[in-house]
Formats: C-alpha cells, structure tokens, sequence
C-alpha cells in the first residue's frame, strides 16, 4: 500500500460522514489507483467512554505514523458535564498541538448553484471564493493563563496573546504561497491599533511579502474585516490572521454561502496534515442516515492533494461533488422543492457515480 | 442653563455631523425647554495639529464638568505618519479611560424603510432590533502589554487580556438593567471553551443572573455569535461581551442593517458619558456637506436619554429621524432613484420640522 490514511469518525454525526467519505475515497483509489489503507481511531466523547480521555496516545500514534488524517467531528450535550480537561474538544486542541498543525485552511466557496441558499442577496454571495489562512498553535489559545488570582483587590483570570517572529513568518509564508496559486492577493488581519502582538504581527508580514513581490498585501483591523465580510465577501482572496481572530472571521465566513454542511478544511502541520468538515458532531440527528457528507468528501479531496500531491484524484472528488448539486441531489440540510432527496450514504454513492 | 455638553466635532465630516446634530437639539430644546448650552473643544487630528496631542486636558476637563459629551468622529490618512501615541485614534481611547468610559452601547435596529439596503435577504433583515453591550476599558485593550522581547530564542510581543470580578459585574448588570426595558433576553459572548479570562466571565455572568430572574440568560461562543449575527440577527435582543469581542461583533452586526450612517452609540461612564455615530472620520468626503447626519442626531437623541433623562424629547429626535425616512429624504450614502436627495445641513432642517 502507498498510502496510509488514519480515520477518525468521533462523535455524534461522525461515523456516517466519515463512513461517506472513505466510501468516496475507496472509488477514487480504484480509479487513480492510488493505493489507500484505512486506520480507524478514536477521538472526543467516544474516546472518554472508551478509555477516560479524549485524546489516547494509540491515536496520536498512528496520526504521527500515517500519511494524512480524516477526521469526522467531536462533542455533544452527552459531555457537558465532564470536567473541562477532558471534554471532547480537547481532543482537537490536543491533536493540534501534537502533530503539530500550525495553519489552518479553510475554502469558502459559493458553487452557482447554492446562491439561493445564501443568508445574502444573491449579487453579493455570487462569486465568492475565498481562503482563510488561521494560525492554529500560538496566540492566546496557547499562551499562558491564570484562571484565578487576587490581584489589586479583587478576583481576575487572565490570558496571554503572544506571537514571535518565527510563528508569524510560518503562518504568512503559507498565506502568500496559497496567494500565487490563485488570484495573488493577501489580506493581512489584525488589531494593530491596539494590541502590541499585532504591530509585531503586521511589522513581520511586510517583510515576508517583500519576498513575493507577484503577491499583493493588504492589512485590514479585524472589525472592519468582520464588516467587510458581512457585506462583500467576493472582494477577498487569501485571508491571513491569527488565531482567535481565525476562529471567528472563518466562521462568520462559513455561512457566507449558507450551507456549512458542504465546507472542509486542512489543518496543515510539519509532518502530518488533518482533514476535517468545519461543521459540529450533530448530536440531535447522529445516526439518522440524513448529515450531508459534503464537507467530509472535499475534506478527504483537499487530503489528496496537500498531503498526497494528487492533484488530478483531488479534482475528480471535487468536480464529483459539484455535479451532484448540479445534477439536483440534495441531503435534509439543504432540500427544497423540486430537488432530489438523498440520505448521508446515498450522496456517497451520487459522487461515487459521477468520478 | 440647566445642562452643559461639550461638543467635540473631531477631524473629516465630524464638524458637520456636528452642526447637523446641533441644529436639531437647539429645535428640541425649544420645543421641550432643556435649557441646553454648548461648549466646543477639539480632539483627534485637528488637536494634534493645533496643540501637538490628540487629547488636549482642556478637553478632558471640559467633558468632566459637562452632562453630556457630543462626539463626532477622528482620524484621517493626513496623521498616519504620526507616532503611534499621538495619532487620533489615541483621543478616543484617551476619552474611554479618562473619563471611565466603562460600557458601550450600540444599538442596531433595522428601520422598515430600509430594510431594502441590508446585504441580508429582506426577510432576515426585517424585524433587527438589538443592542450590543459592550466592555469599553478593560481586557486586553488595557491590559500589560510588551512591544518586543527575546523568548525562548527569538523575538515576541504580547498583550494581556484580563478581567476582575467587580469589572464583568458591572458590564452585565448594565445588560441586565438593558434587557428589563425590552425583550428580556441576554446573550453572553465569550470563547469560555478556551480562555480562563471568559470562564470567570461566565462564572459571574450566572452570578448576576441570579439577581434578574425575569431575564433569560445564555452564553454564545464568540465564533458562534459571528455566525448567529450573519444569518439570523433578528434572534438577538441584548448582546454583553468583553472589549474585544464587542469591537469586532459590533461592526459586524451594524452593517446588518446596511446603513451605517445612521447608527449612534452611548458610551456610558460612572459620572459622564459620550455619545457618537459608529461610522468613521470619512475624510474623503469632508466639506462636501454630503455626510449623513442621522447617526449623530441619534447620538444626540441617547444623550438626551441616558444624561439628561429626558425620554420624551429623546422620543421625539427619534421619530422625527423615522419620519425623514418613510418621507423619502435622503442623504448621498442612502440615494436611491425615486427619492428626495439632500444635504448634510438640509437634512438637519428636515428633521427639525418634524420635532
Ligand atoms: C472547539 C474549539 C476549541 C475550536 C476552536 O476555537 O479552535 C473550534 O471553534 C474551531 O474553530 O475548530
Ligand atoms: C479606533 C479603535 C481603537 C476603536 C476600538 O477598537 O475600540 C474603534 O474600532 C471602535 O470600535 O471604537
């Protein structure tokens, strides 16, 4: 075998979608002959009620040793009451910060035929297609942290933003490789007004742009771009930022088009990346046989092509994925009248027939 | 006289969003005998200028012994080569800390006449009527903060983010407070999934709740509520979070009614408050006479509410603002065919006849 892929359904809505996915990926392989081999692992609450963690070293271990991880989904009301070290999404912090995922990629795309579903007027979701680039491993995710100390009197917890010269190079170095590859233009987020860790942000990536003169960059406060976004989102291409201002522009960006159920994204590390839907685990309709798969499926195609360089069996996924829509094939999430209704398992199979 | 406010116009169209918002109290005191006086003092770009700081004391003392301040808005290109510390921005976060600024309110309601220039679908921007509530000196706006230092082997910055106890409990009691005169519903923003600092929020937030049992508390993650506010903003009555978070949610949600230039904002102090328009300096149009003005008479409309308690000519600043409106006036930023184009200072006279 080639190519070994560790599989990570999770929690929740997990199975069936990573289930869609490999399915997809085995018809792929057939085709491209890729040579894939599957590892199954656990992750999140299943994990917990497995073994009492979320994360068990046996599944860092054989994400370290594979040559890409799909990842299905964690979490769910069930582990609300666990205390905090060990719930579900520990599991992803974990597995970010083991394997070493420093950026975190995320494609918003709106396909023609999903305008309609935009919560925005059909003239401004046309066209958009967009990238955000998040740092994964740094900020005030990572930084130190205090959850209780007296201080002048009274009670206060704390957390530390920090970025050095290093991680910011990393992560815009990326942003400005991903730029040349599409429409050449990178947009630089922070809060450089305010925050000291911004100024380095922004002092930092303009001498990493003087290394791509063919790419343009421009910086924007993260209020105005959360503005820009909210009203026109297809003047952006490649989106840089840090963390936490990551974790909210990316989602914010995601409903842009109006249907996250059909979003990937990469988290690429050094070694090994992870693929996974930007959606939840779903707790309320796991094991209906009715999660769209799609996000799952593109995930598995942005696998094929970041870790595996196999750009033409990534293509053929994605070109699948877009003629099923086309061709009117909806799951629950985004069915309406006079389009064909399909389960998690028979979208599979639609993609399947269209590679 | 019976009140005093100090009117800072600041740089760009702030003098005349000023003079428009003037003219309009000067027909209301009439109307409602409030025995207004005016006292005019610079900030921003144009104090730099004049007096080489962007926050002259004079200007400091002036709003401490008024009732009320009237800002109109700073900045501008003209100052970017000045030296951080003294650039216009600084005049306002000068202000906040200076006159202990504490809580900023930023209302958005999407009036029926204008539904149509929302970047939202019609049927989800309709009904939009809610206030962001809004931590204005503290976190990591004001925390310690390190420009560059040698950290394990390279250079980093930093800034701390931080909250006391006696900090959030003031934040949500003004929310709570807020929620009792509308629809009795706070929702709590924060990333209590990953910062210790937005845990002892959440912790104190329940604690507060406990004390307004007619008020229905929940928590939103941040990354979550910057989606909640791109689909379904109507959702939302009164929205409290941390300085941060608030500065970029509110931009968000003020363009959800896709006119900023009619948005006000209060930003309330222990003793004396400010109140301003949302939108910008706008230097490219100053003296043009072409600015909207309604942001700013709103602006003055909270000022007459929150420091001088005075509702019904408040009320009356407001409907006359509505009527404008469904009247068909419009300044260049709203203009569309089929209605009555106007000036800056000719739109003040339009409202001021329907005082
Ligand atoms: C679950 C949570 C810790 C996580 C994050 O904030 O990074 C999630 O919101 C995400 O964006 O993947
Ligand atoms: C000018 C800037 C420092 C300010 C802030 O971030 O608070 C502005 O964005 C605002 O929201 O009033």
């Amino acid at each position: 075998m080639a190519y070994k892929i560790t599989v990570i359904p999770g929690d929740g809505i997990g199975k069936e979608i990573t289930d869609a996915a490999v399915k997809v990926l085995k018809k792929t392989d057939e085709k491209f002959q890729l040579g894939l081999s599957y590892t199954y692992k656990d992750a999140g609450g299943t994990a917990y009620d497995k073994f009492g963690t979320p994360l068990p070293d046996d599944t860092v271990v054989a994400c370290k040793a594979s040559d890409g991880v799909l990842f299905g989904a964690v979490g769910g009301d069930k582990w609300d009451g666990v205390e905090p070290s060990l719930r579900p999404e520990k599991a992803i912090l974990g597995l970010r910060k083991q394997l070493g995922l420093y950026a975190n990629l995320r494609p918003v795309k709106v396909a023609d035929a999903l305008v309609e579903y935009s919560p925005l007027k059909p003239e401004l979701a046309k066209g958009v297609d967009l990238v955000i680039v998040r740092e994964l491993i740094g900020g005030i995710y990572f930084g130190d942290k205090c959850e209780s100390e007296q201080y002048k009197g009274s009670e206060r917890a704390w957390d530390l933003e920090n970025y050095s010269v290093p991680e910011v190079e990393r992560i815009t170095k990326l942003a400005f490789e991903t730029a040349k590859l599409r429409r050449g233009k990178v947009t630089s987020v922070d809060k450089a007004n305010v925050l000291a860790t911004s100024r380095l942000w922004r002092r930092t990536t303009a001498e990493v742009a003087k290394g791509y003169p063919e790419v343009a960059l421009n910086n924007l406060y993260v209020d105005n771009c959360a503005m820009q976004l909210a009203i026109r989102p297809a003047q952006f291409d490649v989106i840089v930022t840090g963390n936490l201002f990551g974790d909210i522009l990316s989602d914010e960006a995601a409903v842009v088009g109006g249907s996250i159920g059909i979003l990937p994204s990469a988290s690429i590390g050094t070694d090994t990346s992870l693929y996974e839907p930007i959606h939840g685990s779903a707790p309320d309709i796991a094991g209906k046989g009715i999660a769209n798969p799609m996000g799952t499926v593109l995930s598995a195609a942005m696998l094929l092509r970041y870790s595996l360089h196999e750009e033409a069996a990534a293509k053929a996924i994605e070109a699948a994925v877009d003629q099923a829509l086309a061709d009117g094939y909806r799951t629950a999430d985004l069915y309406k009248d006079g389009f064909q209704r399909v389960s998690t398992d028979e979208m599979a199979d639609v993609i399947c027939e269209r590679i």
